[in-house]
């Protein structure tokens, strides 16, 4: 979807989306976190048109999310990687996948799975979680200003705590 | 973006994204999670045209993210009111938030914040964590296929540990 598509929100969430574009956005810094590197590899995992694939390589640079780098070899080859904006989508990608495992494909069906190399056991579920680590349900959360909340904020959600 | 521009893909995270569909979508959900229930609700705060959003309402009622209730009133007015499905988008819109807030905010400059209601104390940073709790990252994480893995996805990552 296009950006201009939202209105102006203060939310970073609307403000987070609107940086990371489109869908396809998220599966090509997931084919970075899975270790692709060349322009190559992404348009084989992705099965993606090469002028689709390159607009949003383009776009992923733009934003910070990824940078380029020229490498030796034939036909100018080029090489993308996460920057540490791109590296921070980490949860995201990966709640998503674990969403979509649980609610698409169904619990023992995931098609890939992410280990701790150090345990060798799988990763736990990501879960809203309070500082000591407890895990917290939507009911237990409470929503509040921030420093950076405008009128519009403060008088839906309070004063800040 | 529509479904139809993403090949068919076995990975949780396309799925995830086919379902969740636009955008939009999510930022209706993270309203029903600040408490948004009446169609005005959702209209004022998201300052939305009423056709598009009765549209996008149709559809998370459509992929099982909402149900709509008849209640009582003048106007034939109507609750949405997220389902298990829906609610588990929690740690997804979370995280967005999150990521939104350090990299586009800027630290300090939230407008929202999540507190935990029993301690008071700021909700913790979502991280992809091993079983023990202890945060990972991406270098921390090994690929594998799962018990739901075509040919491609096991030539790919090797065989299940």
């Amino acid at each position: 979807m296009k950006n201009d598509t939202f209105p102006s929100q203060t939310c970073s969430v609307a403000r987070a989306l609107e940086q990371i574009g489109e869908w396809w956005t998220l599966l090509i810094v997931r084919e970075a976190f899975f270790g692709a590197r060349r322009f190559g590899e992404f348009e084989r995992n992705l099965k993606i048109a090469k002028n689709v694939l390159s607009e949003r390589l383009a776009k992923l640079v733009e934003n910070g999310l990824m940078e380029r780098t020229d490498v030796r070899g034939r036909g100018n080859p080029r090489d993308y990687s996460l920057t540490d904006r791109g590296r921070d989508l980490f949860p995201i990608v990966v709640a998503l996948m674990q969403w979509g495992d649980r609610w698409i494909v169904g619990e023992g069906r995931a098609p890939i799975l992410l280990f701790d190399r150090e345990s060798g056991e799988e990763i736990s579920r990501m879960q809203v979680s309070a500082a000591s680590g407890r895990p917290l349900s939507l009911e237990d959360v409470r929503v509040a200003p921030g420093p950076g909340a405008d009128e519009a904020i403060r008088r839906r959600f309070g004063s800040p705590p």
